[in-house]
């Protein structure tokens, strides 16, 4: 039912635009899907997240098994009722959390056993288990349960990884039944071109509806990251999306869109969003600082969010005050703003003019490519935690 | 330039409609105003505050003359350009904190000196300084700096900061000095019924264009209040607004409004929502209880709010897990809850079925007047800190 074609394609690079048709609605890619962990995107409810310009949320498997629990969501109606969310979700598997709670996990070929982090109870997630539950969520893009691990790792931990979320995969695809959900692949490899190309390979051999580029922003420079990308891309069927997994910066994006990703999710715009930091093209600004006090200035002069209907000043005032507003404002400001640069990039890959509006978008964030490249790693770190 | 007119009498008992013309917009009293201390109400922006149904808000001279400071408001354009409500707004005059701040200042006849709670640093309000920051913020009504203190207390703490306040005020109508500003003077006199009557009737034949009743929801009963505003209200002048600072809890504002008072402001439909207390007609429901845990209706049927959007079972999981939307949605459905409130009342005063309208509240709420009468002392508690 979900399928998925491109409708534009640019001349230089890989760029591309597409559209994801769904029940829920069209998703128009490239695409970046705010992160609602637990059912709701920091800062704001569903009605404002429209409002941002997004068209896709992604929620955590994980985190809704433990809290409230699968079958409390079903019996609240599903995920779309519980979150008021009514356009497409996407679930990330749970393989995350084999990453990010990795001392609090064991990891066997059956599947992997969590100390919950809420209270320490015993919690199993296989393949299987998460389908099962990624089909009592009723999202609409499910993501294959993977084994996610640090970066930088020994290559024997690396491969072994990968080729467990091959098979891990496989009995994702044997279970998943609901014919209103599209289930996708997830890539992994770690930082060894060789080993993303042939995990890519297997997986595309599989025919599944969707892929993901997973184990990125985990510790590595963007260099790095983008090197990965270059490995895996070419290896993805051209009909099917493409997902990078938590990523991430605003060039991180721009990069990954010229090497033909179609969906993003990343934290950064919420995380950074509480900690008064905001995006705007000509590079973030960090909020409390004293140069805004008095400046009544919105952030962004164009923006339509309801954080650019105050001054500067305003916002800075919030954050110093420990008032809520500013976190809420600050978090819709930063979603706001990367779906108005995604939706650009959108624009201009129809226009073909992608090349010119990567270049202007750095060159107004005053950022170099060349040096960027080799930034400290995992700044653009960020499927939740 | 700001004037009111009573507009309905409910035959039996005080209550009564007005209207309260002001440059930015009319208030229909009684009204209810949130309580933006630092300048935004806690769960959501002015826009959000508007489809409340909220007429006007309140803000702090103390606060905001600390921080930002309120040559920095002014430097922003104004309160009002500052947190972006352009309805009118009412800004206390710093004398509560006086109450609040007790071990934090030295009170002379000359004023106040505080030392600020933010930094340590020593801040003087006098009724001139007061008046002076309550002109550079802007705000359309303001209030006479006073003297409260903590009840019960000594007769005789009582009575000298009774008469203290009445100088004050004095003082306040000396140099307040913008005709685009109502200044209100404030009654006090403890539990006293001869001291209020004694101050209302003082500080009425000053002539100020409204007046307030303070120093009450400090420490004392339900029935000791009303007790009070027996007292004080027969003696104010009937065709000015009447404004009871810092009340309260849903059957303290129809007992108040039985006995002809106009105004109200409260921190509690938004403390409480911070603490997942939501108010309804048939009683507050605390969300944190599993009950709700499963429980797909909203905490209002008939409520527009954003929170009532949802699920109690949703808001139930927001508030589990630590999820900033829990407190907006709670916050913004009580002050949604308390407009709508508000303005039955004043739809039952035109209507004369007053009577009626708040016996059927005190039903539903499941509040036996004669025993709430002697509730705990300060539950309705709130002005701001």
């Amino acid at each position: 039912m979900i399928h998925f074609h491109v409708t534009a394609q640019a001349r230089e690079g890989s760029a591309r635009c597409g559209v994801l048709h769904t029940p829920r609605g069209p998703v128009h890619t490239p695409a970046f899907m705010p992160v609602g962990t637990q059912g709701t995107v920091k800062g704001g409810d569903a009605g404002r997240m429209q409002e941002t310009g997004a068209q896709m949320i992604l929620a955590n498997t994980y985190h809704l098994a433990l809290r409230p629990g699968e079958e409390t969501v079903a019996a609240l109606g599903g995920l779309h009722e519980f979150s008021g969310w009514s356009g497409p979700i996407l679930t990330d598997s749970g393989g995350f959390q084999v990453f990010s709670l990795a001392d609090r996990i064991t990891v066997t070929e059956e599947g992997v056993e969590f100390r919950s982090h809420i209270d320490g109870a015993s919690v199993h997630i296989s393949p299987e288990r998460s389908i099962a539950i990624q089909e009592r969520l009723g999202s609409d893009l499910i993501m294959a349960f993977d084994h996610v691990v640090a970066l930088p790792n020994q290559a024997s931990v690396i491969e072994e990884a990968t080729w467990r979320s091959v098979r891990w995969a496989a009995r994702c695809q044997r279970v998943a039944g609901r014919s209103d959900q599209m289930l996708l692949a997830i890539v992994q490899g770690g930082l060894d071109a060789s080993l993303r190309r042939r995990c890519a390979r297997e997986l595309a051999a599989m025919g599944f509806s969707g892929y993901a580029v997973g184990g990125l922003s985990v510790g590595e420079t963007p260099a790095e990251m983008y090197a990965a990308l270059d490995a895996v891309t070419p290896e993805l069927p051209a009909d099917r999306p493409r997902y990078l997994m938590g990523v991430g910066r605003p060039q991180d994006i721009l990069a990954a869109i010229s090497r033909g990703i179609d969906l993003f999710d990343c934290v950064m715009p919420t995380r950074n969003g509480r900690n008064a930091l905001v995006f705007t093209d000509a590079g973030p600004l960090r909020l409390r600082n004293a140069v805004h006090e008095r400046d009544r200035r919105p952030v962004e002069q164009q923006c339509p969010c309801p954080g650019c209907r105050h001054s500067r000043g305003y916002l800075r005032h919030l954050f110093q005050a420990g008032e809520m507003l500013g976190p809420i404002l600050a978090s819709i400001h930063n979603i706001t703003y990367y779906q108005r640069l995604i939706a650009g990039a959108r624009e201009a890959i129809a226009g073909d003019c992608f090349a010119e509006f990567y270049r202007e978008k750095l060159r107004g964030w005053g950022v170099d490519p060349q040096a960027d490249r080799n930034a400290a790693p995992g700044s653009g770190r960020a499927r939740s935690v």
